[in-house]
């Protein structure tokens, strides 16, 4: 078994030593912009946090699949910011913004043919597993992102739609570096499906708190305008369980809040105050956070078919560090 | 040897066989659409062409790469088409005109990521290599389409430069495809290294012709509007070959042609017409097709290298139908 501390050092040193220095340095740029904004490396960590539960030394054939995990997930959201019309992440400009958007979606291209190259380095005796396991996922991950576009034209969207969503565009890529890390460690058929199981649902639960903090959590600590998904009229796991509970007034109410213009800063306050003010009358953000736990319990069910003491403990961690985020 | 009759027929059931019909089909209808608006199936034909000089049938682990490279290609159109603004390919409405920007990022997306699933349907003995060959070479790809938009904005594109580009952005991808048929087909390191340059010099010949056919092709023939590219002012190999060899009043002559306003379909006309009188000045449509023979010649030396006999002609063959396009 590889250690916490083995395992922090690992993913610190990968991304320090990614260039993209290639030329034409107009293509590259974006991809090392991208790295370099930061993140939480959730997926490259949990890849090599599920090889630890089998192996007691990192080599390439773990590290450069775990890295690419996280370039593809930088290219989908170079190209979801395209399709958003986001401004911002973590708190500076998107790509598109920054360069435009042509730039945007060539150097996403690039980037996603680059997670490849990374995926392809996994052990040559179960590269066609890898290959499979990760093509499917990143197919997944796209289906999401249309659910998720096709579902802003809708107002009946239900909550199994909703976490059905979410799961394919959030759920899949956790659970394959989950899955990923254990197959290239060893781990036999089922303790891969557990592990994936472990990884989709805490996916899901990240997504929920992702939701829930996008409303309630703290700016500055959040990275993104707190109220972004009120203010875009974007649907969260809190407006369709909000929809769902709302009945009589308070529904003809959130139809109301919901519809309110954004044109001027004191109307986007006033509309996200609003919102607020709904989602806590009919307590969705604490429904949120019982999903969050709920998913949790779920997630770690799943790991304790796979391991028991110190091996289940870094799941444990892991799982709670991502639970209890903040930001 | 697997001979020409067999190959052809294998090209046709490919994409007969291909259905794309995954759900949601927001995303993946595009992906049908293009496959279905054909195509001249260049990559993949290549592709089992130069497997064919080694084995005596076909099996998925050949035909599946094959039809891989042909969806590879179909995404970089389909991204292309976005960025180049083009309404129309192939004599129909662009996946971004018929569906819109977004849909046409997304899917391409998914269709980049269909063709590495089938790329990686090759056998596992050379899987490794064939993934190292096909990321290289799709990355090269994204370089040249960069290199493109890049020299839209600059006068001073010199023949090398520009022979560069397209070797990137057209000569590799085909380039590829003879080397992976290769690969898989069991053929030794020099041979595949012959075949890649024979691919490599037949995709510089194929792009000097298509911007010969831009010019001076078929309309009914060719699918696509003549003088497009003189009409929205794109490089082309006849351009930087006129700026290369006009001096005084023709060059004074070429760059007020090259300004010439386009608002009115009479204006297109004139300026199509004034700038292909001077490329016949300049005699650089005959310069053009002194080209693609050179490139031919190259092409058929590395061929030579490889096979001879009824081999060689398979080689042969290929390299007549593409040079001699006339569409």
């Amino acid at each position: 078994m590889i250690n916490q501390e083995k395992i922090e050092a690992a993913v610190k040193a990968l991304f320090g030593g990614i260039q993209f220095t290639a030329e034409p340095s107009g293509l590259y740029d974006p991809l090392r912009y991208m790295i370099e904004i930061g993140g939480k490396r959730l997926r490259p960590r949990l890849c090599l946090t599920t090889y630890s539960l089998y192996k007691d030394e990192f080599c390439p054939e773990i590290l450069e699949p775990a890295a690419g995990l996280e370039v593809f997930h930088s290219f989908t959201l170079i190209h979801d910011d395209i399709m958003d019309r986001s401004p911002l992440r973590r708190g500076v400009d998107t790509v598109w913004k920054k360069w435009s958007p042509d730039t945007a979606i060539l150097s996403g291209d690039v980037m996603c043919i680059d997670s490849y190259s990374r995926v392809a380095k996994a052990p040559r005796k179960c590269l066609d597993e890898v290959l499979a396991l990760f093509s499917k996922t990143a197919a997944q991950v796209c289906e999401g992102q249309q659910y998720d576009m096709e579902f802003e034209e809708r107002g009946d969207v239900t909550m199994d739609e909703y976490m059905r969503m979410i799961g394919l565009k959030t759920g899949v890529l956790i659970a394959c570096a989950a899955k990923m890390g254990a197959l290239i460690g060893g781990a036999t058929k089922e303790e891969r499906e557990s592990l994936y199981e472990y990884g989709y649902n805490l996916g899901l639960a990240f997504q929920v708190a992702d939701d829930y903090l996008d409303v309630f959590g703290d700016e500055k600590v959040f990275g993104k305008p707190i109220g972004s998904d009120i203010v875009n009229s974007k649907k969260s796991w809190l407006t369709v369980r909000a929809f769902e509970k709302a009945e009589g007034g308070a529904l003809s109410d959130l139809r109301e809040a919901m519809a309110m213009g954004v044109g001027t800063p004191e109307e986007k306050e006033e509309k996200i105050s609003a919102v607020r003010g709904l989602y806590q009358e009919l307590g969705v953000g604490r429904d949120a956070q019982d999903s969050i736990l709920r998913l949790n319990s779920r997630a770690l069910e799943a790991a304790r078919k796979v391991c028991d003491g110190e091996r289940f403990m870094l799941l444990y961690d892991f799982a709670g560090r991502l639970i209890g985020r903040a930001k």
